[in-house]
């Protein structure tokens, strides 16, 4: 029971994360206002969202039991430095100062779920050092990739938001595979889940499940499309649970069901929708897309995560390449596809939507991958890493129990 | 340790429910639209049922520690399958085609209540595919009946959604009383909470609580009555929740509190007032109503269960008897007898209102008997029934804990 | 494992609270009466208070292990006969007569608050008679210190709503000093967490935090001001969210985060923006007061409460003088600086309000002081008090847990 944490770290977290704060609202000092003409009627909605990024997430990767604590707990420092951030980098990217309505602060918040997928797949492995300093930068990256979009190539700004989960996956994917490296085996006995941590990865599930449609709904100022997007995404996500029991059951040796599976791709049709919830005209193609989007998502954790893990190298903690990036990536291809069928009729106009979306896409990856490269070099240095008995962390590497052997 | 599940099952379940949503993906195709000029301020409170109905139910139930898992995940299943056949049951029957707006969404979901309650009932003694098959019929006989009172007896559409208490309640122990057989003792050792199920089952009794007041007022379109219903609704909660800790306490050997009579009885006011929350102008019949409501769930629970259930040779898990139908039946009774107070000057009318209201009240009951009696009786041939050794299911029998030897 | 439950509480609890609540039945069939014209828009805005009030506070203050279920299952007791009384209390002083809409059930679920964390304060030495009687001494005498406000001090009502923390704090306090007597040391093995318990309580805080923009704005009718008070409460919760991470690293010995210190510091920043949300103008004041008020409450728990609880044989179970009475004090007294500065041309006018401030401020503190004083007394009179052996009351003490040998 002898502390594995570095001291180093018990000045170095406090300082940066000092540092930062300070540095937020020296900033807020100069640049931010508030915006009293804005609308503020969307305010059920901006709560829907809020319960989604700080409690749904923060719960639904609690399920690995050495690492809930862990996982709700830094997932509140993540939002409440990562929401502050987004707000200045937004801020002064798009409009040079820092106006902050309803809709700014969801934008940001919504933009904060990066790091929170992000950080699910570096749980274990990245210090909480690690993980503010991978805030900031992620918020970054990510809001330059949105500026780039919406400015160059004409995305409207609400569209770009959803890129959050194919950003954040690659993002983390790559940060994991830096911090992982390649002589360690995955700390295997510390990636078990038990009941009680399920059950509580099941309440992130559901309020995340619940509140989907408000997620891809609420930045949308048009009233008709924002109620398609509701109903939509409603549909899909009804769709994609009903593709994780298909899925599961078939796929396992015993006909039992996993909850990993259950997780991820009842969330699927959510994520899926991002793109295309506003656009799609009729029920059917919602739940048929949700529909596919589930069996994807199982169909990568059931088949391709060990093997495709194991010969990249890479350790993805909670597994959020297949509950975030896949079903993400397939929404992305649907909606060129949709988008497509839909001006068949004049086949210019069809390359040229086709090639746009394709270019926010691609832009959107690479930067991803990029930046997650080498955020995730720079979080090997000395200054971030800790001693390697402490390679992985758990609850017990972080927090205090008092007159509690620990041990769940 | 040796898997019970049925191998044919392993085929069997995704099958069934790949056909049922393949089923409903074509039905939409066909027939399903979307509603744009319908109103969406009714957002939030749609978000408060959906809450309810799919996060509360599943976690109120949570509360056996052998079940707790298949509880809220079951659920999620019943749910995800029950909206889309309420919705395409519903648009046939009522319109003859499937309008998709936040009101028919919203009955939609709120008549997957009863099976949900049902599930309930039957809970450790149906397998997923028996569950499925359960959903489909009773959301159908449900609706049906809904369909007669509305065309025949010419009671308000959302007025017949409040029985979907009584309806799941006689349905579900119907289904239980089929399935469970007379050659058995019930497996009394799985049917044990702890105090963290009964913690996580807290969970979803708060807020279930606290959202009632949604339930009760949501579909009425009368500003008004959807006020007072608000006002009622609260009243009753309240009241039923301190009737809940005089009763426990009191009828308990050693004075201590059971959180089943807790759970049960602060419901019990809000399933009460389901009847009469648009229409009583004064919060004291509420209050009053609601703590009857609390005392008749405990008293019930304390000392009609053992002795009812073993005579009857019926055995209902949660005892959504003394929880949703007791409730409901006293709550429809004591709206019958408001009415005739109010019409006492006009004999005719006031015989003509009661008799209507009874009609109603016999319909649900008795259809909810009768299909649960067929239903249940199906459920046993052979396509559904597993081998004697799984007759009754825990989480073992269908969740996968990896890498840990199951066991709270 | 005999029951430690003194036969006569048994009787005692149903009669006192069967009383209680026909008594409200009573004065409410005399007295109460729907306002239906009442606007109802902030329905949202009232869930979201609910939310908090009804299972936030339950849960935060569930984190000792043997004391969970008490927690929120008392929590709910005192929630439901709070709420009906103060609604009493409130409607004969502010208008003779007992008005129902949303605001006067707001107001009075939000005075509820008080109760909630005096509860806190005396976990495991109060028995529920105690509690409940506790509920409506403090419901009442808080009423009574809010009208005195309102009526000699020109004070608006939203505004003394907020001395809801300090009141409850220093009230409870002092019941449980009375209640602990000097003879007996804490029972401190009863006073531990535990991972899941913690997860609970987490989820309580998490619940909390995000509706508290909704805590500090809903009864502010003035649109700007609302507006205002959401943003400036938003900010306020993310700085001192981070300001518990910070500090409790660096109070700790070996650098570990404590849950206690995030649970409390991360609310701090609400509980301390109650007086000033609505006047700020500038986001970085509301950081900058928020990372203050996490600051501080950390600092209290790490390093005060030990000493200080201990020289004053004070015994305050759950930390509420450092969650809830420290930051809210911290609040007062910023509010009054901030007056002050923005006054500074007119320094009569500024000597005026301050005086004002800091009149309504003592009468709260020593109100509450004085009251729970009495209260405490009384509670320990022989019609109360339980036989020693149950000096100290668990869940055990309480809950009966069926077929199952009690041990979390």
């Amino acid at each position: 029971m002898a502390s594995q944490w570095p001291p180093s770290l018990r000045v170095h977290l406090p300082v940066l994360v000092l540092f930062l704060e300070t540095a937020f609202i020296l900033i807020f000092y100069f640049f931010a206002s508030y915006d009293l003409q804005a609308d503020i009627s969307i305010y059920p909605a901006f709560q829907n969202v809020n319960v989604m990024v700080i409690f749904g997430f923060g719960f639904l990767l609690a399920f690995l039991k050495r690492y809930s604590l862990s996982s709700a707990g830094f997932g509140l420092l993540l939002v409440a430095l990562g929401v502050q951030w987004a707000l200045i980098v937004d801020g002064f990217l798009f409009s040079g100062t820092i106006r902050i309505n309803l809709y700014s602060i969801l934008t940001a918040i919504m933009s904060t779920t990066a790091v929170l997928v992000s950080a699910g797949a570096t749980l274990g492995k990245a210090n909480p050092i690690q993980l503010a300093c991978m805030a900031v930068v992620e918020v970054t990256v990510f809001t330059v990739s949105r500026w780039i979009a919406v400015e160059y190539l004409k995305v409207e700004s609400h569209v770009t938001v959803m890129y959050v989960h194919i950003f954040g996956t690659y993002f983390g994917v790559m940060v994991s595979w830096m911090l992982y490296g390649s002589s360690q085996s995955p700390n295997v006995e510390k990636e078990r889940s038990k009941p009680v941590s399920d059950m509580f990865a099941m309440l992130g599930t559901l309020f995340l499940w619940m509140f989907w449609p408000t997620f891809n709904s609420v930045l949308i100022k048009n009233e008709a499309e924002r109620k398609v997007a509701v109903y939509n995404t409603y549909f899909a996500i009804a769709a994609s649970a009903v593709a994780a029991f298909v899925l599961s059951t078939a796929t396992s040796r015993d006909g039992k069901l996993s909850m990993a599976h259950i997780r991820s791709a009842t969330l699927a049709g959510g994520i899926a929708l991002g793109f295309s919830a506003p656009t799609l005209q009729h029920p059917w193609i919602a739940m048929a897309l949700g529909f596919g989007a589930g069996m994807i998502s199982v169909l990568g954790l059931a088949f391709v995560q060990k093997r495709f893990d194991t010969v990249l190298q890479l350790h993805d903690t909670c597994g959020v390449h297949y509950t975030f990036g896949w079903p993400s990536l397939y929404g992305a291809l649907a909606h060129i596809i949709l988008i497509m069928i839909k001006s068949r009729g004049n086949l210019s106009q069809m390359g040229y939507s086709a090639l746009l979306e394709i270019g926010v896409l691609s832009l959107s990856v690479s930067m991803a991958l990029g930046a997650g490269l080498v955020t995730g070099f720079l979080l090997t240095c000395k200054l971030f890493k800790p001693p390697p008995v402490t390679k992985y962390f758990d609850d017990q590497a972080y927090w205090t129990f008092p007159h509690l052997a620990y041990g769940y």
